[in-house]
Formats: C-alpha cells, structure tokens, sequence
C-alpha cells in the first residue's frame, strides 16, 4: 500500500521503482520552488478572501509558506524523492509544519492549473532576464562602435569583400538584430504572463473562486480563457524557445565573424586572453573556444524547440504527462541563453579590433567598383551599362595585379570614354563610405543616427513607465536563485 | 562569353549547365511577381519624387510595370530561365518594352534590398490570409460551440476520463489556441513589415533616395534601422514559420482527436462523407484521411522551421546565398496552412456530433468522482481527506461493477460516516457540469460568456479602425494568384 | 598568470570567470573516466612497446591509471574545476602520484585523438547496452505473444477497425520494428569502434606510433584512415543518435496504442498498478503516465539529433570546439534510452490485456466485410466488384444497426445473387484470423513461426559467435558506472 | 454519387473538392511510376504462378502494364486527377485496356502492401544513384588530392593555424567522410530492400500468394516478418533521410571551407567560374554561390528528416494517411542530394588551388611551434615541460614580429637550455609535413597510401561481385527517368 502519495488512495500495489525513477521531477523542477511558493500564497489569499476557508487559515498557509521558502533558501530544507515533485515536497512540509490546515492549500485547484501558473511565472521570470541581457549585449556593442566610426573594414557579401564599411556600422548591424530580439521576448511574454490558476483539473471548480485577483496577486494581467486550453497549454514555453533560438543564431552569425577575424589571414580582432583558450600540444594558438562553444549551443537550443514541437504534436485535450518534458527543455535553454549572452557581452567589451589590418583589406578587393560604377551613371550612363563598364575596369586592374586606384586615367578613359579626371577621387575608400548617408548606411552621420537611436531605445527600456506599459516587470527581483 | 545575365561583365566563360540549373530560382519565385513590380513600381516613383530619374522616366517605369504584370496574369509572359528569377525576367522584359530607361529602374538598390522586400510583402500577404483563415475556423468552432452548450462527454486527462465537460467547452478550447495563433501572427506582422530598400547591397546607396516614403507606397510604416541588418535578416521568415508550426501543431491536436472520435470505440462523431475516404481492399472503411493528413503536414511544417534555423546559423554578414533557400521553405509551408485551415473549416463545419454516445460514455469512467470529494470537503474533511475517501468509493465501486451514483447510501456511509443522503443529487453528471461556473470553466453561462468573447474579437478584427490600429491591411487586395 | 591549466604558457592573464566556467566540461564528462583510462593504459603500454618511453615508464604509467581509476570509483577522488575536464583530471592527478613519470602519457597525442578515442568508447559501450535492452524487450513481446496467439481484436488502418488480427500478430509488429533497430545499433557499431589514436592534434605525430595496437588493445579493431577527418568526425555520434530516435519512436507508437487501449472505451488494457499514477484531484484516474512520458521523451531525443546536426552544419576542418556539445547530447539521450526501454519491458511484462474486451470490439466494426469481398472472388467476380458489393452491404447492415453475420441469406443475396449459403462461415471473426497465413501474416501458424524467428534470432545474438563475427563486444562488462 | 474511386461504394456524397485536392497525390507520387508498374508485374506473375489467376491472365497483365510504362514514357498518358494517385491510374488505364482482367490485378493485394513496395523500389533505385554519386566525388577528391602531395597549407583547429598539412591531406580527409556515407547507404540498402508486398492491408491475405517470389522477381531478397509492421514501417525512408543528411552536412563543411578559402584574405583557391556567379550592383564580385547553396540545402535535407520523425512519432498501428508525407520528403531530399553531389564533383574537378598562398600562409601562424615542443621532448624534457617552453618562445616571436624560424640560436637558447644547433632544421614547414608518418597522417607516404586505398575500394566498388556480395544492384537501370 503506497500512503505517501497524493494519489495513493485507490492502488493495491506501489509503483515499481523504476517507474518512480522514471516519473519523478523533483530533481530538475525544484528549481521553480520560489513560483511555486508565490503561487500557492497568491491561492491561500484568494481562497481566505472569497470565504472558501477562514481568514485565520489563509494567514497561516501564507506564512508557513514563508516559512518553507526560509528552509529552502537557507539549505534546511530535506526533499523527499517520493513526493515527485516540487509541489508535493513543499505541501507536505507545509503539513508538517501546520498540521491538518496545510491539507486545505490544495483546495480548487489542482496539480495541471497549479504547475501552469508556477512554471509561467518562472518562464516569466527567466524571460525578463534573457530581454535585459540582450539589452545590456546592445549596450555593449553601441558602446564598441562609438568607439570606430572612423574604422572602415571590407563589408563582404558572400563573404567576398563587395563595399568598404565602417566597423561602427557592421558592428550596429547586430545591435539592430537582438533589438528584435528583445521585442520578440516582449510579445512573448504577454501570452506567458497569463494565469491558468481557477481551471482546476480541466473543467474549472465549484467553489466561488476568484482567478484574475490571483493574477494580479502574482503580478499576471490576464487569464485564461477556457479551463481545458488553460491546463494543456504549452505555447508559452514554445514561443520561449523560439525567441531563444533566434537570439542564438544571432549570436552564432557573430561568433562565425569573431572566429574568422581571429584567424590571422584576417587578423581583425586579438581574442582577449580571458576569452581565449589554448591548445595541449600546440603551444601557439589561441583559441576562440569561446565563440566556438557559443556557435556550437545554438544547436542545443534548436534541439529543445524541436523536443517541445514534437512532444505537443497531436497530443488530445486536455493534461498529458509527456508535458512534463517541457522543464527540462526551458531549463537547460535558460541555462544557455544566459550565459552565452553574458559571456558574449564580456567577450565583445574587451575584444580588440585590429583596425590598420581591416584599413588595408580594403584594398585587395576592388571595394571601389561600386563607385566606379555609380561615377558613370553621374555621367549619364544607365545603371546596367555603367555595371558592364566597371566589371571590365576590374576584369583589367586584376590581370595587372593592380587596384582600380592604381589605374591612370588614359588606362580607365580605354574602357569608358565618359570617364574623366575626377574619377580618382570618387575611387577612395573613406569617400565611398562617407557618401553612403541614405537611412542606415554606413556614412557617418547615419552610424551616429543609429547609435542614438540604440541608447534612447535602452533608456527608454529602463524607465518605470515603459515597464507598466508593457507590462513587464523585472523577473529577478521574484527569482531567488 | 555569357552575355545574357546581368553580373557577366566579367566572366571568360559561363556557368556549367548544371551549376545554372543548380543555382536559378525563377521556377518557384515567379510566385512573387506582384509583389517584385509592386515594390520596383512605389522604387520607380521614389526615384522620379527625388530627381534621381525625370519624372517622365518614372511614370513610363512603373507603366511598363504595370504591362509586365498584365502580361503575366494572361499568361502573354514568356520566363526565360537564363534570366535566373523573377526580378531579372521582369526587368528584362520591362527593357525590351521601354528601351534603355528600363535599365534605369536598378538604379540605387541591388538585388539584396530588392528580394527583401519582395519578399517581405509577400510573406505579409500571405500570413495575412493565414489571419483571416484561423479566424474563420475560430467562427466556425464557435458556432458549432453555440450549438453544444448542453451536450455533455468524458473529459479527460492523460486520455483517461477525469470530469463531465460539455462539447462546447472543449470546442471553445481549440478557438482560444487558435485566437493566441492570430496573435502571434499580428505580432509576426510588426516584423515582417519592414522595408529594406535602401539599404542597397549592403551599406546603402549614395543616391539621394527616400527610403521612408517608398515603405508607406507598398503600405508598410517602418524601414530597416541598419542597412547591413537590412539585406541579411531573415527573423521575418523564421517568425512566420514558427507560426505555422504553433498553428499546425494546434491543428494537429484537433485532428488526434477527431480520428479517436470515429473509432467505433469512441464513436463520437461521424465524418462527413466529403472529408472521408474508403479502402480499396475494406469495403466497410470511412477513413479520416483529411484529418491524417493535417496531423501529417504538421511535420513538414516543422521541416521547414527546421530548414530555415539551420540555414541561418552561422552566416556571417551580410547577404549569403544560403538564404534564397527561404523561398520554398515558406512557399510550400504557405500551401500547407493555407490548405490545412480551409480544409479543417470545412470539416468542422459538417462534422456530426453523436451526442448520445458522449453522454453514455460519461458514465464508464467515474466521472463523478471529484464530485464525491469536493461533496465531503463541503461537509468539512480537508481535501486530500475527501480525496481519499473518493478513492476509496472508487476502488470498491469498480469491484462491484456499479458506478459511484449507484452504490446505496449505507455502501456510501460505510466508506466515510460525514455523507449523507443529499450525495446523490451531487453526483449527477449533468449538475457537475452546471457547478462548474469558474471564469472559463465548463457551466453554461461560462460557456455562453466565452462564445461572446470570441465573436466579439472576430467582429473587433474585422472593423477598419482594428485593422488600422493594428496596421494590418487585408493582403488579398494586393495578391494577385 | 594562470598557471594551473595545459595550455597556458603563452596568456599574459587568466580566463574571465564567467568564460571558464561556460568552457569547462569535468561535470558532465567525467562520466568518461572509465574510457578516458582505459584509452591512456593502451596508450602508454604502445609508447612503451614502440620504444618511446621505457617498458618501466609504461607499467608505471599503467598501474598509475589504474590507482587513479580506483580512486574515482571509491569516491576518493577530488575532482578540481580549473582542470577544465575529465582529461586533464585524471592527468593531472597522476603526476601528483608519479611524478614526472606522469607528464610523458601526454606524447605523441593530443586532446583531440584522446578525447576522440575516449567518447568512442563510451558510446560504444552505451549502445551496446541499448542493443541488449532492445532485444530484452523484444523476448517481452515475443513471450506476451506466445501467451495470446488465439485472442483477437480488431486490426486498424487510419484507426479504423479494419480486419480482425490476433493479439500475438499485434504485439509481434514491435518485436519486428525493435529488431530493426538491434541491426541499426551493430551497423553503427561498426563505425563508433574505429580508433583516431594517433592522429594527435590533426596531422598525424612524429613518434613512431603503432595505433593499431591501441585499437585492438582497447578492442577495436579498426584505424582511422586520414588524421584531420579523425579528430573532426563526429559522424559515430549522428548514427548513435539516430539509432535512438528510431528507438524512441517505435516506442512512442507503442505507448501511443497503450494509452488508447486503457481508456475506457477500449477497455482494451488494465495497466499495471507499478506503471500507473492517480490524480491530485480526481481519486477515479489511473493514468498511464509511464507510457505518456516515454511518448513525451521521443521529442527530446529527437531534439539531441538535431542538435548534433545543427552543430555540425557548416564547421571547416579539423576539430572546432562546438563538437563539445556531443557529449550531453549523447549522455542525456543515453540515459533516457537506457531507462526507456527498460521501464517499457517491466510494463509489457505486466501489462494485463483484456482479451474479452478485445474480442467483442470486433463485431461493432464490419471487420468480416473483407471476406465477403473475398468470398465474391472465391464466386468468381473480379476483385473490384466484389469489393464494390460488399461495400453496398456494409451500408445497408449499417442502417439496421446489424453486422454483416446478422444480415440473412435472403439480404445478402439481394445484394450480389452470388452469394450462397456458405457465406456465413465465411463471415466468422476467427476464421477470418484462421484464414491468413501468408507469411507474416495473422494466421496461427504464421504467429507461431513469427515467434521462433524471433527467439531464434534472440538465441544467436547471445553466442559467442555472433559477438566476435559482428565484432561487438558487450559494453557492460567495460562500463563501471 | 462518386463511381469514380476505387473505395466509392459505401458513400452517398461526394468528396468536398478542397478535400480531394488536399488528399491526392497523383501530382507527386507519379514519379514513381516505373516502380508501380515493376512491382505489379511481378505481383501478377506470382498470381499466374500460384494458380490465383490463369497463366493467359498474368500474360495479359503484365503485357498491359509494358504497354501502360510505354504510354506514360511518351508522354501519351492522361493522368487523371480524380485517380488520386499513382496507382489508381496506371490500373484504370490497365482495365480501359484490358477491360475486366484489369480488374484482377489488385487480387491479394491492398493499396498498403503495394505503395509499400513501390516506394521501397523508388528509394532503393535511388540512393544507389547517391551511393554511386558520392563515390563518384570520392574520386575526383582523391585524383586531386594525387596532384597535390607537396603542397602545403596552415592546418587548422578552432579555425587557428595549428599544423602544415598537405593540400591532399586536407582533401582526402573529405573523401574518408564521403566513404563512410556509401558504407552507411548500403546499410540502409539492406534494409530498404524488403519487400512488403503479402501483407495486403494489415493482416495478410487469404490467397496462397507467394512472396518471396514477387520479392525476387524485382531484385530483393528478403520478404517482411509480419504483415502489420510491413505495412506502416517507414523506417527505410527515415534511414535514408539520415543519409542524406550526413552526406550533406559533410557537403556543407567542404563548402565552408571554399567559401573562405575563396575569400582574398584566404585567397587559396581561384572560384572556376562555371561555378561562380556575380553581383548586379559590384562588378568586382565573384561569388560562390554554389558553395553557399550547397550548404544553405543542407538545412532543406534536415528539414525533411525533422519532417518524417515528426510525421511518424505516436502512430497507432497500421497503416495511417500521415505517412503519405513520405513522398514528398523523399523526393524533394533525392532532388537536392543527387543535384548537390553532381555540381560539387564538377567544382571540385575545376576548383583552382592557388599553392602559392597556402605556402606562404603557413609562415603568418607559428606552425611550427609544435615541431619545437616535439624537439625538445627529443632532447628528453617531459612533454608538458616542452610544451611549456615552446609556448613561451611563441610569445616572444610574436612580441618582435617574427617567426619562430626568425629567432637566433641565442635567443632560443635563453628560453631553454637544451636547445641546440639542430633546431632550424627542425622548424622547417616541408619538413614538419614529411615527419608526420604515422598512419592516416599527413607525410606524403601516408598520404600515397591513403589514396591508394580510397581508389582500390572505388575500384573494388565497381566489379559485379561486390554488386551481389552486398546485394546492391544498380538502381539507375530501372529508374526510368
């Protein structure tokens, strides 16, 4: 006869141990024994305040909550691997500590809408975080190309040189990506940031509860629209994992940068030694195993947004266990967001460019046919005709061994007669990337517009006002580690 | 000596046959004509507004435009594969009409802006459509909601039966999904519509252009903040498959459901003839192929999710030609939630509902069992008492072949002394269902109030001021098939 | 100055904090310490063979490891953090035994071959493991079999009853998918027990090494051919992950049938008490949760092969540190295929079908009107029109609320003239099973030769024989937990 | 009243158009034409054989079905849309015909067991194609690996120069990666190559069929073991995904590789410009396109596999209309394999290597910091010691701007002691390549042998006894196009 368990009342026979092995979570969910806590205190209140229980039995499930969270956190807290999860561990302490009172906690509500409002605050709360982490890597890399507004590299597509740019501008390019980023975790979290508690098992409760003061007790705005949807939705942590798997791709497209600048045939960046590693038998490399290892997790995050797709196909309403797949998915996703952001924002504030080697890249690889190209459309020839031309002049200046600079005038007036002795100076680097002055481009002016417009959007991020309106407040400040 | 394409300035020699046919796109982005001229068109007026061409040249431009789409809705068009994708064919053709203004229209963007745009309006067209199609099975599930409210059926969890719910609860289950998929594709939206033209091949253009004013011609509001970020983004792609994904995988859901539904076992719908097929070697079959093959499809939409993450991972900036894989990955996934919603509304608009075998099945499972328990916590047990106690019933109930409802009072007693003899109107099913009047739960008038919420929003969605503030325009007006 | 780690003689300044601790892999790798010792012992017995280090430098080294290894299995060991991995540990701790002696195990390889070698083992040894539990729970469904070759129940295609099938034919297509999977499992044995010993850092050392002899000394029995593709081949990973997707996903059909079979309206199963839990709020549910979470698990699993797909897209030659990420990749698939197939064979143990349940399922669903149609053909129409005829009575038998075996001579007779008096023996459930004994098929003697296949092919995999032909040696036996 | 399709009898009303249009696969599945028509011969010779039909019938048939493979090879064949698939067409065709006889063909057979075998065929044919075409690549690798034996290059790891390579060892470690895709191809093979045809719709048939026959008559060897796994095992299209993934992951590293070496910074290979393309805005551009395609495909091929794990995880028994998805999956993925191997052969055979570069590349990374280690281990130091002081002389090097080969005795002398005057011969590059003789490793003797053993197992490849022995008939033979 199994008595320890919630569910023990009907069986014969204890489950085999094997199986228990197999189904318990307590090991990995109770990393969500702080949500779980505010949670069950949000619940204890209500049910005082709607009568369901005495106004003396709601104070004491608060505070014996209160107390329980004090033995955790302080590490006097024994977890007890046959009461299955973090739940069970802390109502049965809670029972213990209060006796037959901590057996009403459980009352109109059940384990399905109980595990989706404390996991939706923990996602919430791990959400918030990775959105100011990708704020602070912003922060970061508008702070690094203030720093090179004057620098130009060869800005490459294909990765073959195609037009000088400043480093300011290549570098903002990724501010402008996790700037999405940051509005994707946003969107997401108004649909994370909504309460299931009130649906019960799947059909809602019989006692007068009142879910949306739940809601704002945990510091949620909404609730759930149908008991059945409410416990067997997994969107939420779905939209979590794909915000983190673009944020990680983000990250793998600069990683793949830094590693191939790093390689001396490039020569842009120096890896800083603190984020550099070496070689056991190989005394001279350094290694930039940490751009590598972040490309690499991009895989792992990937991977848990395919477990979490495939572990919600075709399921039937309403709680199925094989959800239980998805903490393990969000928290080794959390795990890896974070700190490959905060190492990429460490690694990105000391990195050092190597700027007189990007200075003369530019030179190999014919930057200024553009311009040559846009110098003879100013003269009146039609775009595709004056691409023809310019195509030649390189055909030519390549066979020679030399840059379309390096051509004398008679050389460049034989392949276009409308060429004339201005053309030298419309062939220079840093006038090609000062000319480029539409919105975004590279030019000067457009890189200091952008870098503005960073820091008013970080700043904004900060103020109290864009928190409410946006409703989000700053995880952390629930999240005790 | 390749003369015919437009980057052969400088080549000896021309492509391999192989290496052509490898490389051109023009078989499958042909689909995106409209959006190709409707972009070079709002480009051709942009240029002649800001004296780049003469006024004169930009209206026979986008006249010639307007002949090359004419052409190719009657089917006059003539594709030439060695013109490689749809923007080369159309310029082409657009030359041979107008002479050598034609080659005008490329000037001050390449074809890095020019796909992202054409692409940007195409995937805003279309997941447009996937808007109104998810709102139009929404309606429908509604409707059928609105027909149900009193038929009642086993709700279960981990696919065993847990409490009576009626069907139109667990209809109105899949329209709140359904409603979050709307929301996230407006969300996507915000995304997508973006303009990147300007931001040339990469570091923007030196031509006096106004960005700004060609997005508002094409009906976007926003352009892109960086013009590096501009020409290698593809978030717009990865958020729009990752919808489809969120909304097949809720398809999928349904599905499972409805094919248990129909075996005999459960026998709780009939398939309309129209979306059933037979065996060829079983005459008695009826299949419910369609409702298999949406649950199929599901997996070729998280292919393509698939495809495109790993496309992205690790590009270094700007343009690759990695990325031109996005076209059929979102062509063919537009295909299958495009079909996948029509068919699904189709089939749940004449799906037969066997009330009587739901209402029976009700009885099988014990149903009214956490209707004992909550009875005992009325009478004043804790609840994981009164949850033991029902156990208990259950247990013996089971042995005895009876259900709870039919065990006498004295049996009843005998399990725990506090019931008494009104614990059999608390064990009706019907009742257990009326109880249930939680915000969301499944009594009637929680039911009645959430098919209000649900028509409200679907008649909110379609007023002008919704699609206004929300700056989502109806993308069929521009679609041309 | 960090001067703990292999690498650091070259770094002005130590790693950043946060960068050592997202780089090391001693928690999750020391896992390997059986395999990276017997890896070192084969090593250095070769060096000492090869003349490299003194025969007393080898067996000092030897006995070394083995010290070391004792100390990691009584619990004596003291794993250190900033010794980065299981590698650098297990070195570093004897030279703390012998000294100088120590520092020479080191020659002639690299991290790269080492680490190569070590994983290599590890998961051979694992999916050595699976290959056996795989076959044990193919003896499960073999012996469940035997037990049930005279029950039927109605087989489904698009689950819909479609033909009756005995239990043992139902139960034995798993046997037959597993057994694919065993052949899987030794094909990609085949590749995983290759040695890259020898390749040191990527081009092959400048001792005289003889890394054959360190394949066979650790049982191997292959080399590898090209040392770059040695040290960046993670391919034996892929297969090894692919091989345990196919498994997860036979099993997840399985637990699929399981979960439909236990609910009521099938009744088709009693789930083992060991293999069920109950509900925090329904005391009625018995849930089959063990089949729910092994379902759920095929999604992670899934997940782990596409993270090891993701990282390896795209990575140039030779080892990048991205390839990292095998190793929890592959741990945590391990574990979860490991436990998996063992808790599935104790639940297929005890899992009690209920053969009457079973059989009465087969009238309500036509299942004979196949062997009307193959009655019609017996009569001499052709297979389409018999088809078509017994379509017709279906539909009418349906409309009575009769089975086909209801209907009488007169009735059918109506349909096809035909038909004779013989037709209702024909249209009997049991002789329907009886009836097919082409080979694989339902029919008795069919089974029963099914089930000797398989106990057949089970016997042999045990012999010695079959071990040294197929080359592969039984992990456990190497595997010290 | 739908007269048309094969299953029509039982229904009052028509498919809804969406829903047939949704269903039907005719448009896809007609590639597989020549193996439906393959495997209904073969099934009407066994009939004719086993007496189920006349010897004159199976004549007529399989003379109708040549006469059927004629039209459609010419392009006479109507396909018809309301056939739905493949099958239902050729057979119409065959009873308009043959009239009634047709109708015999589908006699102890269902649609299961017969697109079972179809696609079997169709896969089978083709990933010998892949077997054939990866091979094929193996020697064009190997022919120019021959060319370049003496040629050097920067070995990498963690894309840092490590070691001097030759250019074969770099190309052949590709060709060892490609050699482990035939050996897992014909892997597959084995298990592709089962005939299914017998099973019938799920439980075998009652006709004294003759399997094994059929199986043998169209070049299998082995039958299925049951006939409920025989029809819904897709097992051998996963498997051959899987393939197809590998091979193109292996494809996309290569890729990587030209991309960068393309790249003036690299500048090591010359792009053949069939196999490069333009830009329509820089004229300098030579972009390689292929290279990018190839491996931006590689996401195309994990998408399909991430499609049919996903399509077949939690399927009940037999055979359900999900799998249809297979072919398009299959098809889409042997389309980019077969295409991504024959333009890479062809670039490989043209690529030009610009030896020079990679020679003077290798003096820029210390590549010979590893030949000092090993130096002074041969002057007795332990390794690690000699790691140690190698790593410090690299520092020092790099303070002053030189190579290690730049330093004077003297100032190697003061690092370590034990350096003598030997040591610059030592630290020569060609020499560092030439030592490096332990098997698979880059000394040229090794690097002979190992092309030496690639051709003789190419060559081994092509007799016929290999063909039978592995049971690999050549697909290409049967697969008309």
């Amino acid at each position: 006869m199994n008595k320890n368990q919630s569910w023990g009342g009907r069986f014969d026979e204890g489950p085999r141990e094997a199986a228990v092995a197999y189904t318990q979570s307590w090991r990995y969910d109770k990393a969500l024994y702080a949500q779980d806590i505010r949670a069950s205190q949000a619940h204890a209140k209500m049910l005082g305040r709607q009568g369901v229980i005495t106004p003396t039995e709601a104070r004491k499930l608060a505070d014996g909550l209160e107390r329980v969270l004090t033995e955790i956190e302080s590490g006097a807290f024994v977890w007890k691997p046959e009461m299955e999860d973090v739940h069970m561990n802390v109502e049965a302490r809670l029972t213990e500590i209060l006796g037959d009172v901590g057996k009403k906690l459980h009352t109109g509500r059940s384990r399905n809408d109980q595990i989706g409002l404390t996991f939706r605050l923990f996602v919430a709360d791990k959400i918030a975080v990775w959105r100011r982490n990708v704020a602070a890597l912003c922060a970061v890399l508008a702070r690094r190309a203030a720093e090179h507004c004057e620098d130009i590299l060869p800005g490459c597509t294909h990765l073959q040189p195609a037009q000088p740019v400043s480093l300011a501008q290549h570098l903002l390019a990724y501010a402008w990506m996790f700037r999405r980023d940051v509005q994707r975790i946003e969107d997401a979290l108004k649909r994370v940031r909504v309460s299931p508690l009130g649906a019960a098992a799947l059909a809602g409760a019989t006692y007068p509860l009142d879910p949306q003061s739940v809601a704002e007790e945990v510091g949620f705005s909404e609730i759930y629209g149908n008991s059945m949807d409410a416990v067997s939705d997994r969107d939420f942590v779905l939209e979590a994992l794909f915000c983190a798997a673009a944020v990680m791709m983000h990250l793998s497209r600069l990683c793949e940068e830094i590693i191939l600048w790093a390689n001396p045939a490039f020569g842009f960046v120096r890896l800083p030694d603190g984020y550099a590693t070496g070689s056991s038998i190989m005394p001279q490399k350094k290694n930039p195993d940490v751009a590598e290892l972040i490309r690499g997790k991009t895989g792992r995050v990937y991977g848990a947004l395919t477990t979490m797709l495939t572990v919600m196909k075709g399921l039937p309403l309403a709680y199925n266990r094989d959800m239980q797949e998805d903490k393990e998915a969000f928290l080794d996703t959390d795990s890896t967001v974070d700190s490959s952001l905060r190492v990429m924002a460490g690694m990105m504030e000391e990195l050092c460019f190597c700027t007189e080697r990007m200075r003369s890249a530019c030179k190999g690889g014919f930057l200024n046919a553009t311009e040559l190209a846009d110098y003879l459309v100013g003269k009146g020839l039609p775009f595709r005709e004056a691409h023809h031309a310019a195509g030649k002049a390189v055909s030519l200046a390549e066979r020679w061994g030399k840059g379309l600079e390096d051509l004398s005038l008679q050389e460049l007036q034989a392949i276009d007669p409308h060429i004339e002795k201005d053309v030298h100076a419309a062939l220079d680097y840093t006038t090609a990337v000062r000319r480029r002055e539409t919105p975004g481009g590279t030019g000067p002016r457009s890189v200091a517009r952008q870098i503005n417009q960073i820091n008013r959007w970080l700043a904004a991020m900060q103020t109290p006002h864009h928190a409410t309106s946006s409703a989000i407040a700053d995880g952390d400040s629930h999240a005790r580690p």
